[in-house]
């Protein structure tokens, strides 16, 4: 389906870079595929990057630039001239443009905007503006509206003489505007077949069109999408005027983008996407900015086993089992921290029900931790034939399990009511909550049978 | 935008669902939003479920089960009569009954397809043939298509009769086929207003036209809807012939899926979304099926602790230190699968760049060992004075991140390579070569000043 190119040919992009040939240059993007575009770009060096941008013109440079990741891409033209950077990005369309901005610094993004064609700045600072999970900041704003007043043969007259830069546009229908450019109607492409060429929109058009609002949410637009079957729904602002066209890619996008933050957030990174083709102290200072959160926590639940350190001196096997009912109950408190983000993805399940999440969660708990605190108990009696520390081994994993799951089920409502980001916060903290239980538990059981346990 | 309901409201289905009146309950679901439908339906037990979709006719059912999450709804419909689930099975769209059967047992799907239309099952079957991440898995079955030799004005003229019907066709284009089926061109819908009527297709159509194979890849489709503003393309099978309409949302929508998998994957929910209203065992199975790996995983890795007994008795304060440096590896680490396993999804890595990854990892790794393994060397040494025991933790701390990040990010190539689903066995891997090191590394350092640290 896509062309294909040999390896050799992508990493030839060194040598042609350096004849700074335009049409070979050219020629050696077309032939490949978008992500073999990625590819190359990304294993050019930031000054083979910036000659790139200043031999193609800015057109083709788009076209490029299209194939590239936004975070990437931003990294590439935040090192460019303001000039060089708005003569790209007004050749890229509106909702990219949006996406590039909103990864760059507030005083780089001014400077771009300004040297920008002012119409299209204007309408770039306008989508900036709207919230990011919005209708308004992943709308498109290239769609057909005409006044209800024009005829069916004005509209064909109009969609001939501008066929070219019609043919970029992404939506099937045409929207009628009053002369206040409130959206009062909608037309089908293919109605304007069956219809007498003297017929003014106003008569033909579905009045009272179905729409959304620039403010409406993410969510409510995929239910929208959900429940019809649209290409496209126009988008309003509060006082009914036509600001834009939704798709429903574009929803389906950013569900995308969300599930990528919660994977990345989970796994610790974030201040956005992190690309090895980044700088490699950007890397570092980033994944370090998280782990040093993480190092302060651990030493607080680390602290649990200082204080106990006599105890332990006794009964040195615990030492053993300390590192294991610590990650065992981190992990079972993840699971159902990602079982309550998903259910509120969906909308399964309303911020306020914590305890329909406590009742379904403590149960499951009770189970598992039965299950996995009779494994570890058994194991420890059989490993050391001392009963006590098989009790006070799987007892503690046990009580800790029931505890990681309800409050790793809980955790997510907890953040969202106090407004912060679960996939960014969750795990840290559930990790140190369960590590400070589970090692207060085992220091309390073990001290409760200390004569029976102590020189294991 | 979407209709409001009290959250009284929905609680009231308990209430309805009792009285068995169709209209009345019908009209419950109209007023409801989808989230609003998923979140009622969701809170009923089995078997009001069972009554809700008896009461409803099929069609009425089929809308209400629109709204719900696929993997919930498979655990409706398991519960209904073969015939039951049919007759809602062959009310909604192609791409929703596939996904649909893919989440249910061989044998239940054999049954279901065997009471459902046999023009309805006969696709079904088609379709779960197809790889999952194929273009035949998640394109649509319902098109237009005509021959070459039919004229304008026939194909206006079936347009017209079958208006109804294509309603709730997704695809603005008419697709042309040859005697044998055989994809030759295409019309846009709007092409069709500046023809003669007595004009055949075959004068018209755009021949040759961009399509895409049946067993492309979801990241290849991706990579066609980035370069082609379109809204769906034709897919074709060996032969040529046309067998579905592939839609950019489908595209989107698998790319979600895959983000969720790999979400979900990393924190130990496998074997399929979790929902809360599944029945407890099934949940409690599940998860613990996972840990019940973990927990083997974790047994291995303390092993090193229990070798080492002597030494961790003559230094127990190493104890406070062993969890730390288990959870900050493990965290370094899982940082660099979440990178590499971005960059595969995006393509901006490929497979067999191990020394790449290596390269850039190892610079990482030196920074953020040296600035972590500083830090708790640190804490250590003013903690109890002592400069032995600083080094010993801070050096193994050091040491291990840099093994960490580096079979981090290695790991899920190496995954792929043998056809494993990083999202899935990354994570536990991970952890349990990180452990092993770290304890293994704390204890070597330690053997070496044993003396120093002696009582500490």
């Amino acid at each position: 389906m896509t062309k294909r190119s040999s390896p050799k040919q992508w990493q030839d992009l060194h040598a042609i870079l350096a004849t700074e040939d335009h049409d070979r240059l050219r020629q050696f993007f077309d032939d490949l595929s978008m992500s073999e575009t990625a590819l190359a770009v990304s294993r050019l060096s930031p000054s083979e990057q910036k000659r790139l941008v200043t031999i193609l013109e800015p057109s083709a440079a788009a076209d490029v630039m299209e194939d590239i990741p936004t975070e990437q891409l931003a990294d590439i033209i935040e090192d460019l001239t303001p000039e060089q950077a708005a003569s790209i990005m007004d050749e890229l369309t509106s909702s990219r443009k949006s996406e590039l901005l909103l990864e760059m610094e507030d005083e780089e993004v001014e400077a771009i905007l300004h040297a920008m064609e002012p119409g299209q700045a204007d309408e770039a600072r306008k989508m900036l503006s709207y919230p990011h999970d919005t209708a308004g900041a992943i709308m498109v704003s290239e769609f057909l509206a005409y006044p209800d007043s024009a005829t069916i043969g004005a509209v064909l007259a109009d969609l001939q003489s501008n066929k070219s830069r019609y043919r970029s546009y992404h939506v099937q229908y045409i929207y009628v505007v009053d002369d206040r450019k409130k959206l009062v109607g909608i037309l089908r492409m293919h109605d304007l077949l069956f219809s007498l060429h003297s017929a003014s929109l106003g008569e033909l058009m579905i009045k009272e069109p179905l729409h959304v609002q620039i403010d409406d949410t993410t969510k409510e637009l995929g239910e929208f999408f959900q429940e019809h079957n649209f290409f496209g729904v126009p988008v309003v602002d509060k006082d009914g005027t036509l600001a834009g066209v939704l798709l429903p890619s574009a929803v389906e996008e950013a569900f995308n983008k969300k599930s990528v933050h919660q994977f990345l957030g989970l796994s610790g990174i974030v201040g956005g996407e992190e690309f090895r083709t980044m700088p490699l102290l950007t890397r570092s200072g980033r994944r370090l900015s998280w782990l040093s959160i993480n190092i302060v926590l651990n030493i607080l639940a680390a602290s649990i086993i200082a204080m106990y350190q006599d105890t332990l001196a006794t009964a040195i096997a615990l030492a053993i089992f300390l590192p294991m009912i610590s990650d065992m109950s981190g992990c079972s408190g993840n699971q159902a921290v990602a079982v309550s983000m998903r259910e509120l993805t969906l909308g399964m399940l309303r911020r306020q029900e914590f305890l329909r999440v406590l009742g379904k969660e403590i149960g499951l708990g009770i189970i598992n931790g039965i299950a996995l605190g009779a494994l570890l108990g058994a194991i420890a009696y059989l490993w050391k034939g001392n009963i006590y520390l098989g009790c006070v081994v799987g007892g503690a994993l046990m009580i800790n399990t029931i505890i990681a799951v309800c409050f790793g089920g809980v955790l997510p409502l907890l953040l969202k009511k106090f407004k912060l980001d679960p996939a960014l916060v969750a795990s840290p903290l559930l990790t140190t909550v369960t590590d400070m239980c589970g090692f207060f538990l085992v220091f309390s059981l073990a001290t409760m049978v200390l004569p029976r346990i102590s020189g294991i």
